[in-house]
């Protein structure tokens, strides 16, 4: 299929919606809902774009920033929004932005959306769910001609799964070398150049502090909580605090039919036990942290010889930075420990630590309360991935919406909302933002 | 320094020796010594082939099997025997075999050797000092005009790093897949031809059973066991059997920041536990048995994603191979265990057996008696690495004699026996030899 038919399908598809006679039917906008058929459908459409050759909607999208899947995915969205009336920028960090005008010109604006680009060999909802669910919104509140106080502004976030690359700009805190790496064998420079952004003026992205009423973001959760506890709305506690640690054990390698086990100085042995140690301090105190070991690679690494050298990685996860210390802590001490037991040598180093997101808790109840309003049971969780909502925090009330991943998959073809999912997401988004509106 | 002058300045050092007139001064064989200086001298010579360039002795060997340095340092040797009146000839295998023919014909021979290949950046004692002081036991007895009963044979294996390719043609089993693979970047087939030997007729290098009188071979212990115990000689009980194993565990990759504790199904954790329960298992009985993970691949390996498949190996050494089939049995039923608590799936095959090579109760006997008669003790020790001797061992009576390996390190430039260890060695040898030509 070209481009150019995907777009007129989905054009087709973006006509009269089902709620444009409610205001004039003088029904309350606590009433209004969005179209679910076409929310389904816009996902449909924009699965085509980084869809593997011959496949289907269930085989996934590879839409990596920058590619030309992702040239292409974000056409389709200027086109969606176009159509639905608005009149779509790209700022420089190329983020796409459309506004539609509130009845009070001196408020700020409620900003919503989330982002379209996807990891290799990914899945239709990440990101997607948020975005086109932004643009259903807002579709229904012009169909409606519900006009809000607040300006309503969507946002499509440029590279998300490469860094959050466009709203680090737009919260001014983008890494100042990230320009200069290369992505996905694309220079970063030259792909934000290709999606119409311009890296040389990338500081004018910055948006002031407080320039915002709030930000709102929908987004699958990407793990199994929610569809654990059958309830269809997560409410983000806010999103968690990394620390990631490089360790470094040092044994000695040696032949492993001449050296008697009592002699050995085994770095693999010590860091099954750091691996265990990491486990057991992570699930032993209450809460809802986590820990991983995820790499690990073994010198010299052959059959018959005993491990001289073991380096992997520890990353800590929670909201509460104090949390982190003390697993930290715990890891260290455990380590001390298991170094001299096995005669090796370890070295913790911490390699990178980044800040938790706390949702703002005036948001977190009107998120609730969007729910309540829509008979959708809530419960609050925290968010153990990163998104573009902890970069937009440093500036602005933040609120978070997640829906329930079938099997908590995620990054994955396999990853999986209900569309009854995605449009209770959609729903709740659209009556929080008539409930801030009203703030 | 070419290796024309290499062998001059060798065989200016193979002159008259310091028992050329033992016999004449009618003292017993008994009283006969290797000469040490002599032996130290030609360890030092045969270093030169394949030290790295600008080297000292004490920067190790890389001669590799079938490389330039391997051709060099087997001319060396050919030279060296031809010093001394022998008539070295090389086989179909591309053993280096020299004869000195007994008082009685129809005695089979007594042989004795090693191998002068080495693994890449290994030490200048592993092989060298068996079959240089190989060559010394002969070059002694030949200078105090000592006459065996048995006909003597020095025999320098080839490639013994590479799969103890020689011995096993010898022993008449050699893995009939050999020839056509590759080692080190030549073709085995072509590596073979480069060293005088002849692929197409290596069913000729076979020995027929029982037409040795024994084999006996000296070697560096390569562990750290005499040294610890302060033992210069070591009477080696066999040389172990291996069972080898390729373990895979299936858990699923997952978030490491959305998927909660409880719902990981850890291939990582699941490693850990295993890894721990093998060195249990092989800790908690009596006895010399060992056992390693020594290679260990995780899938994808990456910071953030919780492991969903790890592929390594478990490796068992005893001189029982009751002993390894119970540990084989013991690590399964750990494993079924480790599966059930971390939601893994864990499959483990044997990928290798290799037998046990016990060396001959009466041989060893000689060779307590012969280091007893220099004043030497002795301690028994089971082999744990391969040696050419475990294939002689198939066709012939075998004995080995191990000598201290400085802090155990072998395969590696900081390989060490001090000369006098080496001296001993070979005075036992010489002596063992002595015993078992009068039985």
């Amino acid at each position: 299929m070209t481009n150019r038919r995907a777009f007129l399908t989905a054009l087709g598809a973006v006509g009269v919606g089902a709620n444009s006679s409610l205001r004039a039917a003088g029904r309350s906008p606590d009433a209004l809902r969005i179209d679910v058929a076409r929310l389904q459908r816009t996902l449909e459409e924009l699965s085509v774009f980084g869809r593997p050759a011959g496949g289907s909607f269930a085989d996934g999208v590879s839409r990596t920033a920058y590619s030309d899947a992702d040239v292409a995915g974000r056409r389709y969205v200027v086109e969606l929004m176009r159509h639905g009336g608005l009149d779509p920028k790209i700022d420089v960090a190329g983020n796409i932005r459309a506004s539609r005008p509130g009845s009070r010109a001196s408020l700020k604006p409620i900003v919503f959306g989330s982002h379209i680009d996807s990891v290799p060999n990914g899945g239709n909802f990440d990101g997607d769910v948020g975005s086109l669910s932004a643009i259903e919104v807002i579709q229904t509140l012009v169909d409606a001609g519900v006009k809000t106080r607040h300006p309503l502004e969507v946002c499509i976030w440029s590279n998300e799964e490469g860094g959050t690359v466009g709203s680090h700009s737009a919260a001014g805190d983008l890494d100042p070398g990230t320009m200069d790496r290369q992505f996905n064998g694309i220079a970063m420079r030259s792909g934000l150049v290709k999606i119409g952004g311009d890296p040389t003026r990338l500081a004018e992205a910055r948006r002031a502090a407080q320039s915002m009423h709030c930000y709102l973001e929908l987004h699958i959760e990407q793990g199994g909580t929610l569809q654990k506890a059958s309830v269809p709305i997560g409410v983000v506690d806010g999103i968690v605090s990394i620390d990631q640690y490089d360790v470094e054990i040092r044994g000695f390698a040696n032949h492993a039919g001449t050296t008697p086990m009592p002699e050995r100085r085994n770095a693999l042995l010590a860091a099954a036990k750091l691996i265990e140690a990491v486990q057991d301090e992570v699930t032993k105190m209450p809460g809802r942290q986590v820990g991983t070991v995820g790499q690990l690679t073994v010198f010299p690494n052959a059959p018959n010889v005993v491990p001289g050298l073991v380096k992997h990685t520890i990353e800590f996860r929670d909201l509460s930075e104090d949390v982190l210390v003390r697993l930290g802590e715990a890891a260290k001490q455990r380590a001390q420990d298991i170094a001299a037991e096995t005669g090796t040598q370890i070295t913790i180093t911490r390699s990178e630590h980044l800040r938790p997101a706390l949702a703002t808790p005036q948001i977190q109840k009107q998120i609730e309360a969007a729910a309540a309003g829509l008979g959708l049971k809530t419960m609050h969780l925290p968010s153990g991935a990163g998104h573009d909502a902890q970069n937009i925090a440093q500036i602005a009330p933040m609120g978070m919406i997640f829906i329930p991943s079938v099997g908590g998959i995620s990054h994955s073809p396999k990853e999986l909302s209900t569309w009854e999912a995605c449009a209770n997401g959609a729903n709740v988004l659209l009556q929080t933002i008539l409930r801030v509106d009203a703030t």
